[in-house]
């Protein structure tokens, strides 16, 4: 099932289901009127939407409409957790080489997360506002899942159950303002302007066999303007899978329905597949050639995200934007 | 005014308006059903609820009935967006002294922020649960704002408008979990269990001439197991106030409606004031006696944190909750 939330003058949207292909949609009030009232109530809106879902894609459905994922807003276009794990410790271990820094051992048994804004996230086709190009403007291309309520003290395998959706994201990065910041020793907030997510959220079924151990095995494409950026596998190398991100996030607190979960940047120890951030390229240039060679991303610039199943139909639309200079007073 | 949240079987409770005596109270559903949508439109909504305060503050108003902070919810019992400060910079140049090391000069011009978990937030009087007595629990009194919505770029002067209403936090902390999170450089997750807030929010008008300089100037008063534990003042060795840290967190993003912003620790120069957190009581004994010697919180500990005003009147009501072992399984 392949669920969206289409901006309205609403803050939170309206919950719509989408067929398969991605091409009609409808929406659903007389289930749940949002995508954060749906996850509220999982457990009996699911089999409902379901329901609508299955007589949609038969073409039985009336009232049903063209998808048009620039009308979308991100599946929940506000949320009360977004928490982004750092699982790919490829890319962590590329990050202190590159700065000649030892990375603990700890690192590949203690996860990493950091809490991001949820107060304000991105639909898939809305530009990305941000006041200063020297900011060091970066995409970060990842995997999230979207939970229901999830006990404080969960375990890794019955954090499994937990996982109700899933969707891509674009982590948007100011990598200019990292360091500083993190010298501070309280983690990311300034450098981590609004987070991006696909046109549609998907239950794990719809992947089929790539949706195993809990992970996403299945490449995310990766272009900016128009050119292949990467591709990397987002079942490979992830060194937490999402049912441990789950335990680590509720050693000590309950994620209570909806939750956003990332995978942090997908990021494979097989160079060829590129990468998922402009950053992790600069570090490997910087490994290689002594110099970072490419740039930041500048006003302008357009980024798109993109998952496609084995027979190369996309699974959650593209997250396609562009970067734009904030216009103070807007 | 004062609004609090009546605990329901809804994720969000019911809005009530409560007497400045915090004796009555009254639900508006005419008006909004809950904080959270009354924030969301505030403008209209606000006049509103003022008119059902005086009304209610006069004895005319019908449906009326008696207050019960064990009955409340967190004012907001999620949200969208909880970011903390550590506005009062002595406190962190005291951690950083008891640990031997030195403290940026940059601390005391730019502000330190981290996001907490919004996604569950305690009422008053809920019971606090911990996994583990060994991780080292700890309170710390802040005062927060709530915030309409504040657009990226709003400067100090600017941020004073967006400032709708004011509560008082025990922003519960984990210090044994924090050393090895730090370390790790991405910040504050496990080591920040639920946060807690007061029986109710209020106007910032209701403070009268104590609301200052964008600081809250009135004593918040501690006790743990009804000894008074300290009793700092709020107005005074804040470096960052309440506008210069919207300011700050809006730099790279929007704040939207609902966002609660904490002072962080409230921590004086003074040290006859006593401490807002067993930490700090603890870094000066280090500093006094080369040895901290009271201990962090077992579980059936209590803390109590209010504000009185002038005249010795509770402002917000008592945030009072007992610390209890965390059952798996509920």
């Amino acid at each position: 099932m392949k669920l969206a939330t289409l901006r309205t003058p609403s803050r939170d949207g309206q919950l719509l289901v989408v067929t398969r292909d991605l091409k009609r949609a409808v929406a659903v009030p007389q289930i749940a009127g949002t995508m954060q009232a749906a996850l509220d109530d999982w457990g009996r809106v699911e089999p409902r939407l379901r329901e609508v879902a299955d007589r949609l894609e038969r073409g039985e459905y009336q009232g049903a409409f063209e998808f048009d994922p620039a009308r979308m807003a991100a599946p929940l276009p506000r949320a009360y957790h977004w928490v982004d794990g750092s699982a790919y410790v490829n890319h962590v271990e590329l990050v202190r080489k590159a700065r000649g820094a030892e990375m603990p051992a700890s690192f590949w048994t203690d996860p990493l997360v950091y809490q991001g804004g949820s107060d304000d996230l991105l639909g898939p086709c809305d530009d990305v506002p941000i006041p200063d190009e020297s900011f060091g403007i970066d995409l970060e291309g990842e995997v999230a899942v979207i939970t229901d309520d999830v006990p404080m003290g969960t375990t890794r395998s019955q954090a499994r159950d937990h996982i109700k959706l899933l969707m891509l994201v674009n982590d948007w990065s100011l990598r200019n303002l990292i360091p500083g910041e993190l010298a501070k020793g309280f983690g990311f907030y300034q450098p981590k302007p609004a987070t991006a997510f696909s046109p549609v959220a998907v239950t794990p079924d719809v992947l089929g066999d790539a949706w195993r151990d809990c992970t996403a095995a299945l490449p995310l494409i990766v272009h900016i303007n128009g050119v292949l950026f990467g591709r990397p596998e987002a079942g490979v190398d992830m060194t937490f899978d999402f049912g441990r991100l789950i335990e680590h996030i509720t050693k000590t607190r309950n994620a209570r329905a909806g939750t956003i979960l990332g995978s942090g940047t997908i990021s494979n120890y097989d160079r060829t597949r590129g990468s998922a951030c402009i950053a992790e390229r600069r570090m490997l240039e910087q490994l290689e050639y002594g110099e970072a060679r490419t740039s930041f991303l500048r006003f302008g610039d357009r980024v798109r995200i993109e998952m496609l199943d084995a027979q190369g139909r996309s699974l959650f639309g593209a997250i396609d934007q562009r970067v734009v200079k904030h216009a103070p007073g807007r």
